[in-house]
Protein backbone atom coordinates (compact mmCIF):
# COMPACT_ATOMS: atom_id res chain seq x y z
CA UNK A 1 0.00 0.00 0.00
CA UNK A 2 1.32 3.67 -0.71
CA UNK A 3 1.34 5.51 2.25
CA UNK A 4 1.55 8.80 0.78
CA UNK A 5 -1.23 8.15 -0.93
CA UNK A 6 -4.28 10.68 0.06
CA UNK A 7 -6.88 7.44 -0.85
CA UNK A 8 -7.42 4.60 0.49
CA UNK A 9 -8.65 1.99 -1.98
CA UNK A 10 -11.57 -0.38 -0.77
CA UNK A 11 -12.82 -3.62 -2.93
CA UNK A 12 -16.80 -4.13 -2.21
CA UNK A 13 -18.96 -7.21 -2.35
CA UNK A 14 -22.92 -6.28 -3.71
CA UNK A 15 -25.80 -7.86 -4.27
CA UNK A 16 -28.75 -6.18 -6.02
CA UNK A 17 -31.65 -6.84 -7.64
CA UNK A 18 -31.51 -5.80 -11.14
CA UNK A 19 -35.07 -4.91 -11.77
CA UNK A 20 -35.42 -2.07 -9.85
CA UNK A 21 -32.25 -0.34 -11.76
CA UNK A 22 -31.42 0.60 -15.37
CA UNK A 23 -28.32 -1.34 -15.72
CA UNK A 24 -25.00 -0.99 -13.61
CA UNK A 25 -23.57 2.05 -15.38
CA UNK A 26 -24.81 5.65 -14.97
CA UNK A 27 -27.29 6.88 -16.59
CA UNK A 28 -28.28 10.50 -17.26
CA UNK A 29 -31.45 10.08 -17.19
CA UNK A 30 -32.15 6.59 -15.38
CA UNK A 31 -31.13 5.42 -11.86
CA UNK A 32 -28.78 3.02 -12.46
CA UNK A 33 -26.40 0.75 -9.57
CA UNK A 34 -23.85 2.83 -9.90
CA UNK A 35 -25.09 5.98 -8.87
CA UNK A 36 -26.84 4.47 -6.12
CA UNK A 37 -23.83 2.85 -4.83
CA UNK A 38 -21.44 6.26 -5.60
CA UNK A 39 -24.44 8.41 -3.82
CA UNK A 40 -23.95 6.16 -0.70
CA UNK A 41 -20.02 6.89 -1.17
CA UNK A 42 -20.13 9.99 -1.44
CA UNK A 43 -22.30 10.23 2.05
CA UNK A 44 -19.86 8.44 4.25
CA UNK A 45 -17.15 10.52 2.67
CA UNK A 46 -18.64 13.77 3.35
CA UNK A 47 -19.74 14.33 0.09
CA UNK A 48 -17.00 14.47 -1.30
CA UNK A 49 -17.78 12.73 -5.24
CA UNK A 50 -16.62 9.14 -5.16
CA UNK A 51 -16.44 6.94 -8.41
CA UNK A 52 -16.01 3.24 -8.89
CA UNK A 53 -14.79 0.48 -10.86
CA UNK A 54 -16.64 -2.43 -11.20
CA UNK A 55 -15.55 -5.97 -12.13
CA UNK A 56 -18.86 -6.70 -14.12
CA UNK A 57 -20.68 -3.52 -15.54
CA UNK A 58 -24.55 -6.11 -15.59
CA UNK A 59 -27.72 -4.94 -17.73
CA UNK A 60 -30.58 -3.37 -16.50
CA UNK A 61 -32.66 -6.20 -15.17
CA UNK A 62 -29.27 -8.22 -14.34
CA UNK A 63 -29.12 -9.65 -10.49
CA UNK A 64 -25.82 -9.78 -8.50
CA UNK A 65 -25.44 -11.68 -5.75
CA UNK A 66 -21.44 -11.70 -5.63
CA UNK A 67 -20.74 -7.82 -7.83
CA UNK A 68 -17.17 -6.95 -7.30
CA UNK A 69 -16.20 -3.60 -7.06
CA UNK A 70 -13.56 -0.72 -5.96
CA UNK A 71 -13.82 3.00 -4.89
CA UNK A 72 -11.27 4.98 -3.37
CA UNK A 73 -11.75 7.00 0.01
CA UNK A 74 -9.76 9.60 1.33
CA UNK A 75 -7.31 8.48 4.06
CA UNK A 76 -8.08 11.05 6.01
CA UNK A 77 -11.54 9.46 6.77
CA UNK A 78 -10.07 6.44 8.57
CA UNK A 79 -12.62 4.21 7.61
CA UNK A 80 -12.87 0.50 9.00
CA UNK A 81 -14.72 -2.41 7.10
CA UNK A 82 -17.87 -2.00 9.52
CA UNK A 83 -18.05 1.77 8.88
CA UNK A 84 -17.83 1.12 5.25
CA UNK A 85 -20.15 -1.84 5.30
CA UNK A 86 -22.52 -0.59 7.58
CA UNK A 87 -22.60 3.03 6.74
CA UNK A 88 -23.17 2.58 2.83
CA UNK A 89 -26.07 0.07 3.59
CA UNK A 90 -27.81 2.77 5.47
CA UNK A 91 -27.41 5.12 2.96
CA UNK A 92 -28.26 2.78 0.28
CA UNK A 93 -31.89 2.48 1.29
CA UNK A 94 -34.70 1.87 0.24
CA UNK A 95 -32.53 0.90 -3.13
CA UNK A 96 -32.34 -2.96 -3.38
CA UNK A 97 -28.57 -3.00 -3.28
CA UNK A 98 -26.66 -4.41 -0.37
CA UNK A 99 -22.64 -4.00 0.59
CA UNK A 100 -21.96 -7.92 1.40
CA UNK A 101 -18.28 -7.18 2.46
CA UNK A 102 -15.76 -4.37 2.38
CA UNK A 103 -12.40 -4.70 2.58
CA UNK A 104 -9.33 -2.53 2.20
CA UNK A 105 -7.01 -3.54 -0.75
CA UNK A 106 -3.81 -1.81 -2.13
CA UNK A 107 -3.93 0.77 -4.73
CA UNK A 108 -2.84 -1.39 -7.44
CA UNK A 109 -5.94 -4.03 -6.50
CA UNK A 110 -8.56 -3.40 -9.66
CA UNK A 111 -12.20 -4.76 -9.53
CA UNK A 112 -11.84 -5.14 -13.65
CA UNK A 113 -8.49 -5.56 -13.97
CA UNK A 114 -7.56 -8.09 -11.57
CA UNK A 115 -10.40 -9.94 -11.73
CA UNK A 116 -9.16 -13.56 -13.39
CA UNK A 117 -12.85 -15.63 -13.41
CA UNK A 118 -16.18 -14.40 -13.42
CA UNK A 119 -19.26 -16.77 -12.72
CA UNK A 120 -22.81 -16.21 -14.18
CA UNK A 121 -26.02 -18.38 -13.31
CA UNK A 122 -29.14 -18.44 -15.21
CA UNK A 123 -31.99 -19.76 -14.22
CA UNK A 124 -35.39 -20.91 -16.42
CA UNK A 125 -38.51 -21.72 -14.64
CA UNK A 126 -40.03 -24.24 -16.79
CA UNK A 127 -43.68 -24.84 -16.13
CA UNK A 128 -46.97 -23.84 -17.60
CA UNK A 129 -48.00 -21.54 -14.62
CA UNK A 130 -46.03 -17.58 -14.13
CA UNK A 131 -43.70 -17.19 -11.54
CA UNK A 132 -45.06 -15.70 -8.23
CA UNK A 133 -42.66 -16.06 -5.75
CA UNK A 134 -39.88 -15.78 -8.30
CA UNK A 135 -41.38 -12.91 -10.39
CA UNK A 136 -38.75 -10.73 -11.89
CA UNK A 137 -36.15 -13.41 -11.05
CA UNK A 138 -36.08 -16.09 -13.89
CA UNK A 139 -37.13 -16.70 -17.35
CA UNK A 140 -40.46 -18.37 -17.76
CA UNK A 141 -40.57 -20.64 -20.32
CA UNK A 142 -43.93 -22.50 -20.52
CA UNK A 143 -42.82 -25.20 -22.68
CA UNK A 144 -41.02 -28.41 -21.81
CA UNK A 145 -37.37 -28.32 -22.31
CA UNK A 146 -35.32 -31.46 -22.03
CA UNK A 147 -32.31 -31.02 -20.27
CA UNK A 148 -30.28 -33.62 -21.49
CA UNK A 149 -30.29 -32.35 -25.23
CA UNK A 150 -29.33 -28.67 -23.57
CA UNK A 151 -26.37 -30.16 -21.68
CA UNK A 152 -25.46 -32.39 -25.01
CA UNK A 153 -25.36 -28.97 -27.37
CA UNK A 154 -23.89 -26.47 -24.39
CA UNK A 155 -20.75 -28.82 -24.47
CA UNK A 156 -19.82 -27.44 -28.34
CA UNK A 157 -19.57 -23.89 -26.09
CA UNK A 158 -16.79 -25.17 -24.06
CA UNK A 159 -12.97 -23.84 -24.59
CA UNK A 160 -11.52 -21.47 -26.41
CA UNK A 161 -13.55 -20.02 -29.37
CA UNK A 162 -14.49 -16.66 -31.59
CA UNK A 163 -18.00 -16.27 -29.77
CA UNK A 164 -18.99 -13.58 -32.47
CA UNK A 165 -22.32 -15.71 -32.71
CA UNK A 166 -22.93 -15.25 -29.43
CA UNK A 167 -22.08 -11.64 -28.69
CA UNK A 168 -24.44 -8.57 -28.94
CA UNK A 169 -23.63 -6.60 -32.03
CA UNK A 170 -22.73 -3.26 -30.27
CA UNK A 171 -20.36 -5.18 -27.96
CA UNK A 172 -16.89 -2.84 -27.40
CA UNK A 173 -14.74 -5.77 -26.67
CA UNK A 174 -11.54 -5.35 -28.87
CA UNK A 175 -11.76 -9.37 -29.52
CA UNK A 176 -14.85 -12.14 -29.96
CA UNK A 177 -12.49 -14.73 -28.63
CA UNK A 178 -13.26 -16.20 -24.92
CA UNK A 179 -12.43 -19.30 -23.01
CA UNK A 180 -15.83 -20.47 -21.59
CA UNK A 181 -14.20 -23.02 -18.93
CA UNK A 182 -17.18 -24.47 -17.70
CA UNK A 183 -20.97 -24.65 -18.71
CA UNK A 184 -23.12 -26.83 -16.39
CA UNK A 185 -26.93 -27.25 -16.89
CA UNK A 186 -29.11 -28.59 -14.11
CA UNK A 187 -32.48 -29.10 -13.19
CA UNK A 188 -34.13 -29.41 -9.90
CA UNK A 189 -37.69 -30.02 -10.25
CA UNK A 190 -39.38 -26.76 -12.24
CA UNK A 191 -36.10 -24.82 -12.45
CA UNK A 192 -33.21 -25.20 -15.25
CA UNK A 193 -30.03 -23.71 -13.58
CA UNK A 194 -27.22 -22.66 -16.02
CA UNK A 195 -23.68 -22.02 -14.25
CA UNK A 196 -21.45 -20.71 -16.61
CA UNK A 197 -17.55 -19.34 -16.16
CA UNK A 198 -14.78 -17.85 -17.73
CA UNK A 199 -11.76 -15.49 -16.89
CA UNK A 200 -14.46 -12.65 -19.11
CA UNK A 201 -17.68 -12.97 -21.24
CA UNK A 202 -18.70 -10.53 -24.02
CA UNK A 203 -21.72 -8.48 -23.96
CA UNK A 204 -24.67 -10.44 -24.09
CA UNK A 205 -22.93 -13.58 -24.22
CA UNK A 206 -24.63 -15.94 -21.71
CA UNK A 207 -28.17 -14.81 -22.37
CA UNK A 208 -26.92 -15.19 -26.06
CA UNK A 209 -26.16 -18.63 -24.99
CA UNK A 210 -29.09 -19.68 -22.88
CA UNK A 211 -31.77 -18.07 -25.75
CA UNK A 212 -29.84 -20.24 -28.47
CA UNK A 213 -29.54 -23.21 -25.97
CA UNK A 214 -33.50 -22.87 -25.09
CA UNK A 215 -34.02 -23.64 -28.28
CA UNK A 216 -32.60 -27.23 -28.50
CA UNK A 217 -34.30 -27.83 -25.12
CA UNK A 218 -37.28 -27.55 -26.69
CA UNK A 219 -36.47 -29.77 -29.70
CA UNK A 220 -36.50 -26.34 -32.32
CA UNK A 221 -32.45 -26.97 -33.31
CA UNK A 222 -31.02 -30.38 -33.30
CA UNK A 223 -27.92 -30.25 -30.50
CA UNK A 224 -25.38 -29.94 -33.41
CA UNK A 225 -27.03 -26.72 -34.68
CA UNK A 226 -25.36 -25.10 -32.10
CA UNK A 227 -21.74 -26.00 -33.14
CA UNK A 228 -22.81 -24.74 -36.54
CA UNK A 229 -23.73 -21.83 -35.13
CA UNK A 230 -20.72 -21.10 -33.47
CA UNK A 231 -18.50 -21.84 -36.22
CA UNK A 232 -20.58 -19.37 -38.22
CA UNK A 233 -19.00 -16.56 -36.79
CA UNK A 234 -22.47 -14.88 -37.16
CA UNK A 235 -24.77 -13.14 -34.85
CA UNK A 236 -27.93 -13.94 -36.79
CA UNK A 237 -26.76 -17.61 -36.79
CA UNK A 238 -27.32 -18.11 -32.98
CA UNK A 239 -30.40 -18.29 -31.61
CA UNK A 240 -31.97 -14.65 -29.46
CA UNK A 241 -30.91 -12.89 -26.22
CA UNK A 242 -32.61 -14.73 -22.96
CA UNK A 243 -34.35 -12.18 -20.59
CA UNK A 244 -32.46 -10.02 -18.41
CA UNK A 245 -34.14 -10.87 -15.49
CA UNK A 246 -32.98 -14.92 -15.14
CA UNK A 247 -29.24 -13.51 -15.00
CA UNK A 248 -27.47 -13.70 -12.00
CA UNK A 249 -23.71 -12.54 -11.37
CA UNK A 250 -22.69 -15.01 -8.58
CA UNK A 251 -18.89 -14.24 -8.12
CA UNK A 252 -15.70 -12.82 -9.17
CA UNK A 253 -12.39 -14.20 -8.82
CA UNK A 254 -9.27 -13.11 -7.90
CA UNK A 255 -5.18 -14.13 -7.46
CA UNK A 256 -5.64 -11.95 -4.31
CA UNK A 257 -9.02 -12.20 -3.05
CA UNK A 258 -9.82 -9.83 -0.40
CA UNK A 259 -12.94 -11.53 0.75
CA UNK A 260 -11.41 -15.10 1.13
CA UNK B 1 -67.09 -40.52 -7.92
CA UNK B 2 -70.92 -39.66 -7.60
CA UNK B 3 -72.39 -39.05 -11.42
CA UNK B 4 -75.94 -37.62 -10.40
CA UNK B 5 -74.14 -34.92 -8.55
CA UNK B 6 -74.46 -31.55 -9.89
CA UNK B 7 -70.91 -30.77 -8.74
CA UNK B 8 -67.59 -31.86 -9.77
CA UNK B 9 -64.68 -31.87 -6.97
CA UNK B 10 -61.56 -30.03 -7.79
CA UNK B 11 -58.14 -30.35 -6.34
CA UNK B 12 -55.84 -27.65 -6.95
CA UNK B 13 -52.08 -27.07 -5.86
CA UNK B 14 -51.27 -23.23 -5.47
CA UNK B 15 -47.85 -21.26 -5.24
CA UNK B 16 -48.06 -17.71 -3.67
CA UNK B 17 -46.66 -14.35 -2.01
CA UNK B 18 -47.72 -14.13 1.47
CA UNK B 19 -46.63 -10.47 1.53
CA UNK B 20 -48.95 -9.80 -0.98
CA UNK B 21 -52.20 -10.81 1.05
CA UNK B 22 -54.00 -10.78 4.47
CA UNK B 23 -53.42 -14.42 4.59
CA UNK B 24 -55.49 -17.60 3.43
CA UNK B 25 -58.34 -16.71 5.14
CA UNK B 26 -61.26 -14.16 3.50
CA UNK B 27 -61.92 -11.10 5.85
CA UNK B 28 -64.36 -8.27 5.79
CA UNK B 29 -61.28 -5.60 5.20
CA UNK B 30 -58.65 -7.08 3.55
CA UNK B 31 -57.81 -8.95 0.02
CA UNK B 32 -57.17 -12.60 1.21
CA UNK B 33 -55.69 -15.25 -1.30
CA UNK B 34 -58.98 -16.90 -0.69
CA UNK B 35 -60.60 -14.00 -2.11
CA UNK B 36 -58.62 -14.03 -4.61
CA UNK B 37 -58.60 -17.90 -5.53
CA UNK B 38 -62.51 -17.58 -5.25
CA UNK B 39 -63.23 -14.68 -7.25
CA UNK B 40 -61.34 -16.61 -10.06
CA UNK B 41 -63.16 -19.48 -10.13
CA UNK B 42 -66.06 -17.62 -10.17
CA UNK B 43 -64.97 -16.33 -13.44
CA UNK B 44 -64.63 -19.75 -14.66
CA UNK B 45 -68.23 -20.77 -13.55
CA UNK B 46 -69.75 -18.11 -15.06
CA UNK B 47 -69.69 -15.71 -12.32
CA UNK B 48 -71.65 -18.50 -9.62
CA UNK B 49 -70.13 -17.79 -6.14
CA UNK B 50 -67.67 -20.98 -5.26
CA UNK B 51 -66.46 -21.74 -1.71
CA UNK B 52 -63.16 -23.63 -1.07
CA UNK B 53 -61.59 -25.39 1.29
CA UNK B 54 -58.02 -25.19 2.04
CA UNK B 55 -55.04 -27.40 3.71
CA UNK B 56 -53.74 -24.78 5.63
CA UNK B 57 -55.12 -21.70 6.47
CA UNK B 58 -51.84 -19.62 6.17
CA UNK B 59 -51.35 -16.39 8.19
CA UNK B 60 -50.66 -12.72 6.61
CA UNK B 61 -47.05 -12.92 5.15
CA UNK B 62 -46.53 -16.62 5.21
CA UNK B 63 -45.79 -17.94 1.44
CA UNK B 64 -47.05 -21.04 -0.19
CA UNK B 65 -45.27 -23.18 -3.02
CA UNK B 66 -47.34 -25.78 -2.19
CA UNK B 67 -50.85 -25.01 -0.72
CA UNK B 68 -53.94 -27.50 -1.69
CA UNK B 69 -57.50 -26.48 -1.66
CA UNK B 70 -60.51 -28.27 -3.02
CA UNK B 71 -63.14 -26.53 -4.56
CA UNK B 72 -66.61 -27.60 -6.26
CA UNK B 73 -67.50 -26.55 -9.76
CA UNK B 74 -70.81 -27.14 -11.39
CA UNK B 75 -70.88 -30.13 -13.29
CA UNK B 76 -72.62 -28.75 -16.54
CA UNK B 77 -69.68 -26.73 -17.34
CA UNK B 78 -67.43 -29.67 -18.13
CA UNK B 79 -63.87 -28.27 -17.29
CA UNK B 80 -60.81 -29.77 -18.29
CA UNK B 81 -57.27 -29.89 -16.08
CA UNK B 82 -55.91 -27.42 -18.21
CA UNK B 83 -59.13 -24.98 -18.26
CA UNK B 84 -59.36 -24.48 -14.68
CA UNK B 85 -55.42 -24.19 -14.40
CA UNK B 86 -54.92 -21.69 -16.72
CA UNK B 87 -58.00 -20.11 -16.91
CA UNK B 88 -57.90 -19.42 -12.66
CA UNK B 89 -54.39 -18.33 -13.69
CA UNK B 90 -55.78 -15.75 -16.32
CA UNK B 91 -58.58 -14.53 -13.59
CA UNK B 92 -56.12 -14.20 -10.73
CA UNK B 93 -54.25 -11.31 -12.59
CA UNK B 94 -52.19 -9.33 -11.62
CA UNK B 95 -52.14 -10.88 -7.61
CA UNK B 96 -49.17 -12.98 -6.77
CA UNK B 97 -51.16 -16.52 -6.74
CA UNK B 98 -50.67 -19.15 -9.15
CA UNK B 99 -52.45 -22.45 -9.87
CA UNK B 100 -49.70 -25.24 -10.64
CA UNK B 101 -51.84 -27.84 -11.34
CA UNK B 102 -55.29 -28.84 -10.90
CA UNK B 103 -57.12 -32.67 -10.72
CA UNK B 104 -60.16 -33.50 -10.71
CA UNK B 105 -60.94 -35.59 -7.62
CA UNK B 106 -64.01 -37.71 -5.98
CA UNK B 107 -66.32 -35.46 -3.47
CA UNK B 108 -65.38 -37.33 -0.23
CA UNK B 109 -61.63 -36.23 -1.40
CA UNK B 110 -61.27 -33.15 1.17
CA UNK B 111 -58.57 -31.13 1.13
CA UNK B 112 -58.02 -30.50 5.04
CA UNK B 113 -59.46 -33.80 6.37
CA UNK B 114 -57.55 -35.96 4.12
CA UNK B 115 -54.72 -34.48 4.52
CA UNK B 116 -52.06 -36.95 6.43
CA UNK B 117 -49.07 -34.49 6.26
CA UNK B 118 -47.96 -30.79 5.76
CA UNK B 119 -44.05 -29.92 5.04
CA UNK B 120 -43.04 -26.82 6.21
CA UNK B 121 -39.85 -24.42 5.43
CA UNK B 122 -38.67 -21.86 7.61
CA UNK B 123 -35.13 -19.12 6.51
CA UNK B 124 -33.62 -16.99 8.28
CA UNK B 125 -30.91 -15.40 6.44
CA UNK B 126 -28.05 -15.24 8.62
CA UNK B 127 -25.62 -12.13 7.68
CA UNK B 128 -25.06 -8.59 8.65
CA UNK B 129 -26.53 -7.30 5.25
CA UNK B 130 -29.93 -6.88 4.73
CA UNK B 131 -32.01 -9.12 2.08
CA UNK B 132 -31.95 -7.19 -1.09
CA UNK B 133 -32.99 -10.21 -3.65
CA UNK B 134 -34.74 -11.77 -0.91
CA UNK B 135 -36.81 -9.16 0.64
CA UNK B 136 -39.74 -10.40 2.59
CA UNK B 137 -39.02 -14.05 2.17
CA UNK B 138 -37.04 -14.19 5.00
CA UNK B 139 -36.31 -14.06 8.32
CA UNK B 140 -32.90 -11.34 8.34
CA UNK B 141 -31.11 -12.45 11.50
CA UNK B 142 -27.64 -10.28 11.69
CA UNK B 143 -26.22 -11.84 14.56
CA UNK B 144 -24.19 -14.90 13.78
CA UNK B 145 -26.24 -18.32 14.85
CA UNK B 146 -24.53 -21.92 15.74
CA UNK B 147 -26.59 -23.93 13.56
CA UNK B 148 -25.07 -27.10 15.66
CA UNK B 149 -26.85 -25.63 18.82
CA UNK B 150 -30.11 -25.28 16.84
CA UNK B 151 -29.68 -28.89 15.81
CA UNK B 152 -28.87 -30.02 19.06
CA UNK B 153 -32.52 -28.47 21.02
CA UNK B 154 -34.64 -28.90 17.69
CA UNK B 155 -34.17 -32.80 18.33
CA UNK B 156 -35.88 -32.08 22.11
CA UNK B 157 -39.26 -31.37 19.77
CA UNK B 158 -39.34 -34.37 17.86
CA UNK B 159 -42.10 -36.92 18.28
CA UNK B 160 -45.44 -36.89 20.02
CA UNK B 161 -45.80 -33.85 22.35
CA UNK B 162 -48.05 -31.52 24.06
CA UNK B 163 -47.01 -28.28 22.37
CA UNK B 164 -48.89 -25.78 24.33
CA UNK B 165 -45.78 -23.42 24.62
CA UNK B 166 -45.40 -23.49 20.97
CA UNK B 167 -48.94 -22.71 20.56
CA UNK B 168 -50.36 -19.54 19.95
CA UNK B 169 -52.75 -18.44 22.28
CA UNK B 170 -55.50 -17.85 20.00
CA UNK B 171 -54.88 -21.54 18.41
CA UNK B 172 -58.83 -22.62 18.07
CA UNK B 173 -57.29 -26.82 18.00
CA UNK B 174 -59.01 -28.83 20.50
CA UNK B 175 -55.62 -30.55 21.60
CA UNK B 176 -52.32 -29.14 22.45
CA UNK B 177 -50.96 -32.39 21.15
CA UNK B 178 -48.90 -32.95 17.76
CA UNK B 179 -46.27 -34.97 16.98
CA UNK B 180 -43.81 -33.74 14.93
CA UNK B 181 -42.46 -36.36 12.50
CA UNK B 182 -39.27 -34.28 11.30
CA UNK B 183 -37.14 -31.28 11.98
CA UNK B 184 -33.83 -30.95 9.99
CA UNK B 185 -31.80 -27.65 9.84
CA UNK B 186 -29.36 -27.14 7.10
CA UNK B 187 -26.90 -24.51 7.07
CA UNK B 188 -26.30 -23.06 3.16
CA UNK B 189 -23.90 -20.08 3.38
CA UNK B 190 -25.97 -17.69 4.97
CA UNK B 191 -29.41 -19.40 4.85
CA UNK B 192 -30.35 -21.49 7.86
CA UNK B 193 -33.34 -23.44 6.72
CA UNK B 194 -35.44 -25.33 9.25
CA UNK B 195 -37.84 -28.18 7.71
CA UNK B 196 -40.70 -29.51 9.54
CA UNK B 197 -43.00 -32.50 9.27
CA UNK B 198 -46.02 -33.36 11.36
CA UNK B 199 -49.51 -34.90 10.15
CA UNK B 200 -50.69 -31.44 11.25
CA UNK B 201 -49.65 -28.03 13.17
CA UNK B 202 -50.77 -25.88 16.04
CA UNK B 203 -51.20 -22.23 15.27
CA UNK B 204 -47.87 -20.52 14.89
CA UNK B 205 -46.40 -23.47 15.78
CA UNK B 206 -43.69 -23.63 13.16
CA UNK B 207 -42.85 -19.77 13.82
CA UNK B 208 -42.64 -20.17 17.41
CA UNK B 209 -40.12 -23.01 17.25
CA UNK B 210 -38.20 -21.05 15.07
CA UNK B 211 -38.13 -17.88 17.25
CA UNK B 212 -37.67 -19.78 19.98
CA UNK B 213 -34.63 -22.26 18.55
CA UNK B 214 -33.13 -18.72 17.15
CA UNK B 215 -32.54 -17.88 20.89
CA UNK B 216 -30.70 -20.92 21.30
CA UNK B 217 -28.27 -20.41 17.93
CA UNK B 218 -27.68 -16.99 19.45
CA UNK B 219 -26.46 -18.60 22.73
CA UNK B 220 -29.13 -17.12 24.90
CA UNK B 221 -30.70 -19.91 25.99
CA UNK B 222 -28.80 -23.57 26.39
CA UNK B 223 -30.29 -26.16 24.02
CA UNK B 224 -31.82 -28.25 27.20
CA UNK B 225 -33.94 -25.26 27.74
CA UNK B 226 -35.55 -26.02 24.68
CA UNK B 227 -37.11 -29.12 26.92
CA UNK B 228 -37.82 -27.50 29.89
CA UNK B 229 -39.89 -25.09 27.52
CA UNK B 230 -41.79 -27.59 26.08
CA UNK B 231 -42.66 -29.72 29.43
CA UNK B 232 -43.50 -26.91 31.25
CA UNK B 233 -46.83 -26.34 28.95
CA UNK B 234 -46.80 -22.07 29.24
CA UNK B 235 -46.66 -20.27 25.76
CA UNK B 236 -44.44 -17.77 27.94
CA UNK B 237 -41.86 -20.40 28.90
CA UNK B 238 -40.57 -20.51 25.17
CA UNK B 239 -39.70 -17.65 22.68
CA UNK B 240 -41.16 -15.13 20.48
CA UNK B 241 -42.93 -15.98 17.13
CA UNK B 242 -40.77 -15.59 14.44
CA UNK B 243 -41.71 -13.22 11.48
CA UNK B 244 -44.23 -14.58 8.97
CA UNK B 245 -42.11 -13.79 5.83
CA UNK B 246 -39.41 -16.28 6.43
CA UNK B 247 -42.19 -19.33 6.62
CA UNK B 248 -43.13 -21.51 3.59
CA UNK B 249 -45.74 -24.27 2.96
CA UNK B 250 -43.94 -26.65 1.08
CA UNK B 251 -46.18 -29.54 1.26
CA UNK B 252 -49.16 -31.67 1.76
CA UNK B 253 -49.48 -35.19 1.40
CA UNK B 254 -52.43 -37.39 0.60
CA UNK B 255 -52.85 -41.05 1.05
CA UNK B 256 -54.80 -40.88 -2.27
CA UNK B 257 -52.84 -38.25 -4.14
CA UNK B 258 -53.96 -36.46 -6.59
CA UNK B 259 -50.74 -34.75 -7.90
CA UNK B 260 -48.69 -37.51 -8.02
Amino acid sequence: MNHLSPFVRWALKLEYDGSAFSGWQRQKTAFSVQEAVENAASRISKNLPISSITAGRTDAGVHALGQVIHLDFPAQLKLDERTVRDGMNYHLQPHPVSILAAKQVSLEWNARFSAIERRYRYIILNRASRPVLENNRVWHVKRLLDEHLIREASTYLLGRHDFTSFRATACQARSPIRTLDDITVTRRDDHIIFDVRARSFLHHQVRNIVGTLKLVGEKSWLPEKVKTALESKDRAAAGPTAPAQGLYLLHVGYEDNPFQ
